[in-house]
């Protein structure tokens, strides 16, 4: 059995200016006082589940064995959608089950998964609006005390799923997608290094709107300041991006923008 | 007699990019190494007390007892304004007397207040315009390893206080103001869940600018998307939200936007 | 021989959406999960490594001695610039071997410059465009744990240097320069306490574009809302600020306008 770790993560779309974040941390503090509370990010487009899911999983490999994620990007709090922990083979994660827990908890990692209806460890009473304060801090605090996971609600055997789009391939050609863009404005696609293993690394064609990105480079410093570059990240997907420059404002490209690979 | 649990909050007007807040916490943990620290918010608008004061009355009650809260949105910093010390049934508050505390430390649960002068607690020198760093950090560090409050300076009897403004009322009508926007745009007014107990939950109707709302709802999924709802938010206020967008924005309300609240 | 004292600050340009920042911490945690970790700032605008350098040493000498500094803007990340380990008499600084720690660690004060290539404390495999994640967290995190700093590569003898703009002086003239603008718009020059010795505080006039302002005071509060103010801060440097309002907005100032003390 997996032990917490006593090391809790944040991820919300709730921003810092109102001070939501802070209270999440003040009731795991009074429950739990030797916590130590990471902020992955607050700044989740509001709603934007897929977001919130996609950063989640980049991060939680990280991470001690054992860490509890805490995530709410939750459109529906208060509503029939379940409160859910879920327990993989290396982490525990509490959130709401609209697939923000998906990426990071793949079908093949869960051990289990629970349906948070235990009232007795909620806060009372319980609003139907704010269940990151309510719900789901004071659940992750009383696991983090030891508490195992099956005394929060009933043993359930699915949850909620996102599906990425898929890279669509030809002999020659592969189709991806900008997944996310980052602070820098990079573009992170959907096609991994694995994708590209049927192409060469020097002579393949990067293709996004009317510019072609002639091989990959190894980082953002083997172009001229300005240039536009196309490489493996450090997540292994393939990235846009220009030196010292935003690839998103240089292209106009948002999420979904197509992003072709090909042999020449 | 109440004990520091550890815990210092941190509330500021000084945005993160500056360094600001990180130095603040290099003071505290210098003199105390074990504190555990948690950002409130950074974002108050520069110079917004009232902002500030109520997104700290909005999360004291979430930490744990002896809690030590430090606030700092300082207009008068350097000047003669007091710096003070507030010790309450629950909590601790060190920050500038210009109103700050006062709604988080209301008349009836405050057991001392304290003029903040003995300068042996102060960094030194003393700057005229980061108290911030200079005296409020330390202050509330030495506070956390014991030290009595009434060393720190002489007992006063009255702080500064902001005073909300006032719901009025008719047989018929409230009429309230927002109060505050959150980082989703909803729209937090001064109308308390126990000012609608003469109206009912399913028949009153919320005016604001030309749209009127009729009923309330439990929660923002109680609505299309896009719709408009009001509600009684987590911490028991009237709120008009529009589902996953923001009222603010709908509406072109601000701070102070009359909202009503009528039987038909 | 210093002893690393448990925090560790961090300085980088990731903003706070992506979880970056938290993917650090993850990793160090994982290595010594009783670190305390204290955020300087992440907003750094993107590759500026001078607003980096001097947001460091702005901070350095407020933390406990033995503090760890981990500070990534990192534009040559994954190039041939070197990374590297510098202790000081009182911290240590991980970070690119670019400028930034230079500032915070000047030569007087340098005890050791270690050239990080022992790839035995990096993340496996260390990628080529994130080495806050898989080098200077690791090899801060196992610093902290007592590993001396020449186990991590071998020892040089020097790092690269900014050098800050000089003030210009004539018999009745300083020429200084806006160094840096802070959150609330206040305009810090590279003008020091010091350099100001020659002119009196009541009677000197300090000139940015057509404005005039006559004799220092000591504190925003000195002079009216809305009016115009300069002041030594609280880093002992000379300041122009608008009280409550922005410096920077109002005479339309950037990163490097020129800012003139006369005698009269």
């Amino acid at each position: 059995m997996l032990s917490p770790s006593g090391v809790v993560t944040l991820l919300t779309d709730f921003g810092t200016q109102d001070g939501f974040v802070g209270i999440m941390k003040g009731v795991m503090l009074a429950i739990n006082p030797s916590l130590h509370m990471v902020d992955l990010s607050h700044e989740v487009p509001p709603q934007d589940i897929l977001r919130g899911a996609l950063i989640l999983q980049s991060a939680v490999s990280f991470f001690p064995p054992g860490t509890i994620h805490v995530a709410v990007v939750d459109p529906g709090v208060g509503s029939q959608r379940r409160a859910i922990l879920v327990e993989t083979q290396n982490a525990f994660f509490a959130g709401p089950d609209n697939g923000l827990l998906s990426l990071a908890a793949p079908v093949e990692t869960v051990r289990r998964i629970v349906n948070l209806t235990n009232t007795q460890y909620f806060l009372s009473p319980l609003s139907h609006t704010f269940h990151g304060r309510d719900l789901f801090s004071p659940v992750a605090a009383h696991l983090s005390l030891g508490v195992s996971s099956e005394t929060f609600g009933s043993v359930v055997t699915t949850m909620e799923r996102l599906f990425l789009p898929q890279v669509e391939r030809t002999e020659t050609q592969l189709t991806g997608r900008v997944l996310t863009i980052d602070h820098f404005g990079n573009l992170v696609t959907n096609i991994t290094e694995a994708d590209l293993l049927p192409f060469s690394r020097e002579k393949l064609w990067v293709s996004i709107g009317p510019v072609r990105i002639h091989g990959l480079v190894f980082t953002y410093a083997s172009v001229q300041v300005g240039a536009t570059a196309a490489l493996i990240n450090s997540w292994g997907m393939l990235e846009v991006a220009v030196r010292n420059g935003s690839a998103a404002q240089r292209f106009g490209a948002q999420l979904g923008t197509p992003v072709y690979v090909s042999k020449e």
